[in-house]
């Protein structure tokens, strides 16, 4: 803690003086849990205040003395981001939204749904649920992250591969520019081209284009109890060749999700689950009516790859079989310190990345747990080291840079779901074109001519 | 004909003097084929020439040279749009993309098909249905429209009530902005989020933001044959009452189309298929595994709110029942002079949409015929006037601009999938809150600067 955070400097004192005072939280033991969210090795800043509105106009009102003082304001859902994305900037503020917590509205016929940004996702699909109804979007942290994060980085999860991610479902957005200026974007019906789509260019944009203060989303109607099959393989290459076929067979699974064996070790350790010993397991599930006649298929491609496969029972099975994907981080977090991987890649290149991820961490001589979408080819390699000593440190960065480079080679993305953040502000240029590169920045500065806004984020 | 139309200004000579000789046309009954689209009532202005591109870099040397001259330029692809999207601008250029028509890639694993922007969405469907793929955007003009004009105008169709619009299925794309640049937006990965949705923002933008010159959309299994069912319903409400309770039941069907009695009737005169005397019919598909079972759901429900429901034997029966909808606006066309709206409201103000253009018909004392996409909510009333009657042509004009208002009342939108054009470009601001329409000025004036593109289209 520097002299600055304890007394904040009389600059930000001034041009914040006009808000409501139990908005401004400046005390520096509590600002400092505000400053990065869970990614790791990212650089985060320390802020001079943090800002927590109730409504709109307050976020207005923080945005309109923000920008007057050109203090970068960094803004925040529930900090589970995994790139750094809302880590404050030195001497700027974090405007946190999870005061905005409310679901204003859910309307069955149009199934739709209107909350505020902090509202937990989780909170969100449990209260459309009552109502027959799903959100799909279920990334790994769903019952931590919020709504306006979820809209930020465009999030994912388990069930896209049916139903797609956060982009899919946003049907309007009440955003607050930099300026303070108020802007309602998109339409409550279900097709709407009356101008550019500015609601999906803020799907994604991780913060640098306004904060959003409203979201609306569509919804669909609660599909059956999900079914699962577990099919567990002796060697990698069988089990990317099982995740080829069934893409390639176009069935509708709501979930198609690999764990290696360092992921499943770490795993069954935690949970002691019995998962056995497999070079790498395939969880899939199904969740509409004929799902008994899809996992019959997927078994079938599974057991011509070479697989083990075995079929829940019951739905507890089923939840019980997905809960091991979900502490697929949690578990391998015990290992070490770790750093987490974001890569996509065509369906078909899923197992030459995750041979070349094997050959990487022999090559480094670090563990690298693989797990995540399969079916999508949205992988986490997550590489376990330890940041006390600096050669482990060293190795876990290019490893990590392997990995990127890796999936850009197989003509994949850097980022399938957890946004660019400040953990690969440095490759975005590498993926893009140059000239989509520019316009990029160009559309930033159009929104926001001063970059205060998630300053050293993404681009 | 003027002269400048015979003998193109010697600004345009000079300033395309570089390109080949075989791209420029300037014959001036040929330019003329080339100034207006499909629409109704819409301004066109005299184009100096036809440019008609045979590659990327063609279009970009075509793009750099107007670009340097200021002449503004109305990119076209089949010259089907409904709204004046690609009519031309008095002394401009109309760029026309019919000889880029090819389909470079269909990729079954990764369910990816590469076209150029010219070609016949007709055909790429039917290329990947040999693959077992199906594009699913439909327009009503599937067999004449092209992909590029679907991309611009973000086109709909029938079976979006279930797939999703154009904008759905879009992934990547080839663009030439303003200047001449060349930009490549997107991913080939299911999944992606490094950097704003460029590629969202150009789908819907009705050709202002640059030059669409290939095209990367993601495919779906092809489903089962569909099925179809037809409601005949004594009165609007009752036909209304049953879209609201299909929608709310939300049953997967692939098509959910209204024809009201007008069009029944004017249909019938062409087809003879005895379609009968009823106030409206309903024409639901569904093409899943469990399309019988969905369909009795449907008949349930439109027997409840009182229709003589009869279902089709198979699918021959079935495709000559979607005839009839297809038929819809040129069996309408035959009844005199048409204009055409494109309105989405709600699902459940179906009803109160289509009562509300009833008695606009009866107040103006023309006969408006009324068909859609009932699923989606988004109408296409059809006035029949004639337009060497100055009287009825006016009349025209205010039952057009009392449908618009009366969706916009309705919490809908001025235009669902034929795009604003400039049929609409008034429109706009009425319906944009200020804050998003200033952005939309500024966005566009970042890709164009001179606003060479489209000219008077949709801002």
């Amino acid at each position: 803690m520097t002299a600055n955070t304890v007394h904040p400097p009389s600059e930000f004192t001034c041009a914040t003086a006009d808000l409501p005072g139990e908005i401004v939280i400046t005390d520096p033991d509590i600002v400092a849990g505000y400053c990065r969210d869970e990614s790791r090795l990212t650089e985060a800043g320390t802020a001079v205040a943090v800002l927590a509105p109730r409504t709109t106009e307050e976020v207005s009102a923080c945005l309109r003395a923000c920008h007057a003082a050109s203090i970068p304001v960094s803004t925040r859902g529930a900090g589970s981001g995994l790139s750094g994305g809302s880590n404050a900037t030195d001497g700027g503020v974090v405007l946190s939204l999870h005061r905005m917590n409310t679901i204003l509205d859910i309307d069955p016929v149009e199934r739709l749904a209107v909350a505020q940004p902090g509202v937990i996702t989780g909170d969100l699909r449990a209260a459309v649920a009552e109502q027959g109804l799903l959100y799909p979007p279920d990334p790994g942290s769903v019952a931590m992250c919020s709504i306006g994060g979820n809209v930020a980085t465009n999030a994912g999860g388990m069930c896209c591969v049916k139903y797609g991610v956060t982009a899919d479902f946003v049907e309007a957005l009440e955003v607050v520019l930099a300026d303070g200026r108020v802007m309602r974007t998109g339409t409550s019906t279900v097709k709407g081209v009356a101008g550019y789509d500015i609601t999906g260019l803020f799907v994604g944009s991780e913060g640098t284009l306004g904060v959003v203060t409203e979201v609306t989303v569509r919804l669909v109607p609660a599909p059956a109890p999900a079914l699962t099959l577990a099919a567990s393989f002796a060697d990698l290459t069988s089990a990317g060749t099982a995740v080829a076929a069934i893409a390639a067979a176009g069935l509708p699974c709501s979930a198609v999700e690999i764990l290696d064996h360092t992921t499943l070790r770490a795993v069954d350790e935690v949970a002691k689950m019995g998962l056995g010993d497999a070079a790498a397991m395939l969880l899939v599930q199904a969740d509409s009516e004929d799902a008994d006649a899809i996992l019959a298929k997927v078994e079938a491609l599974c057991a011509a790859a070479g697989a083990e496969v075995g079929r829940a029972d019951d739905v507890e099975e089923s939840t019980m079989l997905m809960e091991a994907r979900r502490l697929a981080l949690p578990a391998l977090e015990r290992l070490g310190d770790w750093l987490l991987d974001d890569v996509c890649v065509p369906r078909a290149k899923v197992v030459d990345l995750i041979s070349t991820i094997e050959g990487i961490a022999v090559e480094v001589g670090l563990t690298i747990g693989v797990f995540g979408h399969a079916g999508d080819g949205n992988l986490h390699p997550t590489i376990i080291f330890d940041r006390s000593d600096a050669g482990s440190l060293a190795a876990a960065h290019t490893a990590f840079d392997k990995i990127t480079s890796a999936a850009l080679e197989l003509g994949g993305t850097i980022t399938g779901e957890h946004g660019v953040g400040r953990l690969k502000a440095g490759w975005l240029a590498r993926e893009l074109d140059p000239v989509n590169a520019d316009m990029q920045r160009a559309l930033r500065k159009l929104f926001d001519p001063q970059e205060i806004l998630n300053r050293g984020v993404a681009l």
